[in-house]
């Protein structure tokens, strides 16, 4: 298949970029003594969680059950699934995918722990990380003496391991969230539970991941692809974008207009650092000021240059994980006549 | 299948309010004399395509080819998609999906007219309404004398028909736009091409269609379900939406936040002119300030209530229309009891 015959929109992968983005990213953590742990989320897809392990992996990292489920399926042993899994029916579900690969997860509550205990026994522990927020308001303890609190709850349920600590980082944070880990991984040394495992993560700061020295995994997801938001955060540059989508210009109802039929259906309505919802690749001035479901209003005031009626445009989107969530498929291609349709097997694989 | 069996994050669409919703909608637009013609991008579901049929619209309205084809499997014969459909390949499609049903679609430019006229043929013309921009900024026409230059090109193709006029009309501008189309109208039937049909659309105006005195068919998408846009926009009440997404409270690290499992790969990030990202329903005063993938952050601080861990919580979405469009299936429910769960049928038909 050739480039020109997708469709669109549709999502367009070049996998030389890939190759480069994913080479890159595991040469530099090895470097620094760090493991590898990628984030599926960005792609779904187990071919190329099988090739980031191929290149030095130690395993992947899920955000959600049916998305481990999916790579579990795909042939990934070593899955960490870095969230709070609580009610019957999930834990059921957590057991069934502990009996088929090396599990691990979190927790940041003594109710999320409690759940944990009295699903997995001493012959097959569940291995649980304590999830610490160190400054990105979301889930996790608040201080380091709450994290050695959860650590003796796990270390004291016979179905549990306490397997260290985790957090995702604030961009730009790396030395105080250092600081934080370092503090903590004191007090657990001094309670007699040192962590084995303590894993931070984020494209944006991956390269700056020698600020976080007292870390052991990391834990990168759009890095494979990149966006516009990655670059806007200072994670190379546009030219390093994998992802695409490929659209066309279905009106160009004025001199200074032109629309596009790729919607917030199809680019996500995240927004950026950088101004409106995606950039096109070859009219760097235009300006996509609006989504509407199927349609992308691009302001052309800007731009010398503008593109005719029926003309392919490509757009390299502001979100790239979002993007993965809203096609079934997307097109891998190797130039512009090696081109093959993949299913995105974790596609909206939300519980 | 009880409500309580379902696994978070999931929409469950109350069938008690989509029937109210579309019986009221319906009567209230027999009472104008107009016709109703439902946009499915909205449930993306051919049961609701049938039951709005059978409560009396003449047809529905797709945004995509994909969905078109979609809602022509699952029976639909009259389709109206107000797209410029571009390009060999979807013009074949086009062809195929003309031969299966009543179908009528738009343009707003002579190239897209010059591909419907070189693909149809005079034996069984395509009905193409003029798309006119009556103050969206998106597509269409931009004066009633292009209308007619446009009109003009279709009535000349022999394998074409002139079947009107079609908008999108601003919210709150139902009078301004009735101007437009009223003008329109009288120029074309001084051109000797009288427009058979002029199509407005819109959930939010769809209560003050009598403005659009000129227009003779109606096509409302999220009335079905409504949702937090639609309430802002003075459709109807958060009482009336009937899509909601149960969600799992996963995590409080603080007295003031929750974190909830449904980030923007369930609730997208679509804004509203209400704060947040969602509603509550059980939590009025808590204020979802954040979405991240996986992960839903509320705010309690003015919430004198707050949910526990593990507690389930139900939210009315800002923008149904996008959520529909991330979730495979999607649970319908009639009470506590009653509940199925149906496939998603043209969720990522985006070409």
């Amino acid at each position: 298949m050739n480039l020109s015959e997708i469709q669109t929109p549709a999502v367009v992968i070049d996998l030389d970029k890939v190759d480069a983005n994913l080479g890159r990213a595991q040469t530099f953590i090895d470097q620094l003594g760090m493991r590898m742990r990628p984030h599926v989320k960005t792609h779904k897809l187990p071919l190329f969680a099988r090739q980031q392990i191929a290149l030095g992996a130690v395993g992947i990292t899920c955000q959600k059950l049916g998305e481990a489920e999916a790579m579990a399926d795909g042939g990934i042993e070593d899955i960490f699934l870095p969230y709070n899994i609580l009610g019957e029916a999930k834990l059921d579900r957590l057991a069934a995918l502990h009996d088929r690969v090396c599990l691990s997860v979190t927790a940041d509550s003594a109710y999320t722990i409690a759940g944990y205990a009295a699903r997995f026994e001493a012959a097959r522990p569940l291995k649980v990380l304590v999830e610490c927020e160190t400054g990105m308001d979301r889930c996790g303890v608040q201080t380091a003496e709450e994290a050695v609190n959860l650590a003796r709850q796990i270390a004291a349920a016979p179905g549990l391991r306490f397997g260290g600590l985790m957090t995702y980082p604030p961009p730009g944070q790396g030395l105080r969230t250092n600081e934080w880990l370092a503090d903590a991984k004191a007090k657990l040394e001094a309670a007699g539970l040192p962590p084995e495992v303590i894993s931070v993560g984020g494209s944006p700061d991956l390269y700056k991941a020698a600020e976080m020295q007292v870390a052991t995994e990391y834990r990168p997801g759009t890095y494979i692809y990149s966006d516009r938001m990655q670059v806007a955060w200072g994670h190379g540059t546009l030219q390093d974008c994998a992802m695409t989508v490929k659209a066309t210009v279905v009106s160009r109802p004025r001199p200074d207009r032109a629309v596009l039929d790729c919607g917030s259906k199809a680019l996500a309505a995240d927004l950026s650092q950088s101004p409106g919802h995606g950039h096109l690749t070859a009219y760097p001035d235009a300006v996509i000021t609006r989504l509407t479901e199927e349609h992308a209003v691009v302001d052309l005031s800007s731009s010398e240059a503008r593109p005719e009626i029926g003309e392919t445009v490509w757009v390299i989107p502001n979100h790239a994980c979002v993007v993965s969530n809203l096609f079934d498929f997307v097109y891998l291609a190797r130039g512009e006549h090696e081109v093959e349709k993949a299913l995105v097997t974790s596609r909206g694989a939300l519980t």
